[in-house]
């Protein structure tokens, strides 16, 4: 199973660098500084020429090194890895992570192909050529070639990312963890020589520390397995795609980019439908959507509850929800009552429920309340415009209450600065996702409502 | 003219605070003192029972102060507007804000007429009521009731917003503030029963302070007024409007909320579209928009060069690009070569203009010098994942110089965490604008050549 083939790369006990550098601006070097300082098991420098690598015996093939190695990184010009390849061959290594570029993304398909030979006769698993590497924050795998004071890495979590784009991925661990948000597994894979898209979501379709799988795809080598791969897969666990190359210009740079042929965008479009892939416009949506996956249970229907403090944002979100396709739920008249009897008389018990500018954090507790009990309300939207007066931060505390005793999702919209960063960063601890426009709330709980849809057909 | 009767809001000798509080919780106290500490004129406390606020004599009513009143603020309770009007009527003052709610939208549309009566009556300007207030840097006028620390105040700069909604106020002046973009007037007007929208982008419109104006509107009381006077103004500035209320169950929320009549959302829009207003669709993009306009020239033409170190962001922004109605620009042969003899043979010269992930500022020095010569080129976006090992901070400098000296416009697409945002905001700072997705920055790009054929055409 090509699961298992993948698996290697997150479990292995000795790891070589081949091409490691002493020079610090050497990706050689930042990957092995990487590797020696987070990998919890044995790593290996490889370098013809060095005599030790940041206090650790070099060897000048992988062959002198006295120990089982279970996985190779390379990073050797793209010409020298044939020969690399044949060494980690005999040395019985099983998975190799090819970092080199200057095959087939540059029209070198032969030396490609001589590489993907050698792999296929020595039983070499291959990720690459011409990616950023793997990352994984459990077993401490860090075979990225940035350094961290550039690209900050997240702390576990939940969250799996496997890319085409080398870059794409490194702005979205950046981000990701300047966002606080936890991670799993990180797979840029460039080329995909062996390991594809499919062998990939199939192992993260079975890894226990991923909840939530986001791909970044610039098109696809075997559309039918990925497809049926992902039919499975999705059953299980939210599957977000981004594509790119959806116009005929973008499907030519996307072929220059990874020499992946970009299809017919519609083709894609219906195939991820019916495999119960959720496709993301853009990449900061594809993150927007995880972080609410990761964080709250699916919703049981599409009937939505707006609680604000600021009447224009009920507004938006108002429009919001229906462009969407969603619901505003219907308030359920007895509830609503006893809602209303908690509520100053000038908050009209209505959906938006507007708790009105001078609200406190126990008004949003009443409405908070309601929405757990009342049978009309699927998912809760729920506003904080911190900057008013009577509202303090224990409203984080209510919300999160809410998100933890109940069986509905909630997603929270605020905007503002420092004050409002503060507790939206607080919220997204504790899993309860915040978007800066009701708009972005909205569409991300119309992804959850089609994407529950979806499970309860499948 | 009505303009005049805005500008007197915030060229006040002397303003008065009705309503204004010894308790630091109350709305009255708050306004009173960000008056106080930041506006350059004389500020007067008024209450009845208070002898003195903030160390400042207090006035029983606005006719015992000694001194002529330019402008009232006034938050007292609703049914105390039309006395406290009669008595600033008494006292000659021109201007009242009426931060005060309880009229109209609530269904009390008695009181409002009869205010509005008073003022009349007395030739009074009327803001509000039911609003947030009015502020401005340039003279110190910071008529909120929100508390500095939980809502901070932009710089001053060249952006103004005028506001239906108070809340939606608040938090966009709070995340400019945090986003470091300037400001230069803020009304949120509510109901308004005697200036309204119309007024107020007259106003703005001869404003030199304002290069931009944003407007976030749920309705409109004389719809052929705003859009004849928009006409007028959009032939000087971009006008950018957020305006909700575009789906029946949105304008039924914006009915409750400032008793506008939102209209039919086509019309709307073929409005905005004749008078040259530019639609945001959100109020986060409505942002996003003005942070361009006011840093950048406009475009002479469609044609977009994409420079990047990340082959993925390009193939986005291509599809980006494209899906957004512009052009790719096609690269002059001539001007190729000579870019292609200072790049390495493996960064091919085409659009997207991909630097390779290897790339350090001197190539992106090489690209906007190229950018700047080619005629077949109106604008750029650049794209600068800073997370490559080569690229370092000085990319800034070399964006920057392009920006000051070409009269072609550039904006900026980088994702990332905390070394990406330091440099970002060095870039914003220096009037270039930054964007986390490519599609944003596309978006953005579009709409400034929209707008630059409205304002070829008129």
């Amino acid at each position: 199973m090509k699961s298992d083939k993948v698996m290697l790369f997150f479990s292995p006990k000795a790891v070589a660098v081949i091409g490691a550098n002493k020079e610090s601006n050497k990706i050689g070097h930042v990957i092995f500084r990487n590797m020696l300082e987070s990998f919890k098991g044995d790593v290996f420098p490889v370098n013809p020429s060095a005599a030790e690598i940041l206090g650790k015996k070099s060897y000048k093939t992988v062959n002198e090194i006295p120990h089982k190695v279970d996985v190779a990184v390379i990073v050797v010009p793209a010409s020298a890895v044939p020969k690399v390849m044949e060494q980690c061959g005999r040395k019985k290594v099983k998975g190799c992570v090819i970092i080199s570029s200057g095959f087939a993304e540059t029209g070198n398909d032969k030396l490609e192909r001589r590489v993907a030979e050698i792999a296929r006769e020595h039983k070499i698993s291959v990720i690459g050529p011409n990616c950023l590497g793997v990352f994984d924050p459990y077993s401490g795998i860090d075979a990225l070639f940035l350094s961290k004071y550039k690209m900050a890495r997240p702390e576990k979590g939940n969250i799996s990312f496997i890319t085409q784009s080398g870059a794409v991925g490194a702005s979205v661990l950046d981000w990701m963890a300047y966002e606080g948000l936890g991670f799993s597994k990180f797979i840029s894979y460039g080329n995909a020589m062996d390991i594809g898209d499919a062998d990939m979501l199939e192992f993260l379709g079975n890894d226990q520390n991923t909840k939530v799988i986001v791909m970044y795809l610039e098109g696809t080598k075997d559309g039918r397995k990925l497809m049926e791969v992902a039919r499975h897969v999705s059953r299980k666990k939210p599957i977000i795609v981004m594509k790119s190359g959806r116009t005929c210009e973008g499907t030519r740079a996307a072929k220059s980019h990874t020499a992946s042929l970009a299809g017919e965008d519609l083709v894609y479009d219906a195939a991820f439908r019916q495999s119960g892939m959720i496709r993301a416009d853009t990449i900061v949506d594809a993150i927007n959507y995880a972080k609410a996956f990761v964080g709250q249970v699916l919703p049981k229907g599409n009937r939505i509850l707006v609680i604000t403090n600021g009447g224009g944002f009920g507004v938006m979100a108002t429009d919001a929800i229906i462009g969407n396709g969603l619901c505003m739920a219907e308030l359920n008249k007895n509830n609503g009552l006893e809602l209303a009897s908690k509520l100053p008389p000038y908050a009209a018990v209505r959906n938006p429920l507007d708790l009105v500018g001078d609200a406190d954090t126990r008004r949003y507790k009443h409405a908070l309340d309601y929405a757990a009990k009342d049978r009309s309300v699927d998912a809760v939207l729920c506003m904080i415009l911190l900057q008013t007066v009577n509202l303090d931060a224990d409203v984080v505390e209510v919300i999160t209450e809410f998100s933890n005793l109940n069986a509905k999702p909630i997603v929270v919209c605020a905007l503002g600065g420092d004050y409002t960063k503060v507790n939206t960063r607080t919220l997204e601890r504790a899993g309860i996702p915040c978007y800066k426009d009701p708009s972005t709330a909205a569409r991300t709980l119309a992804v959850m409502s089609n994407y529950a849809g979806f499970r309860q057909k499948n």
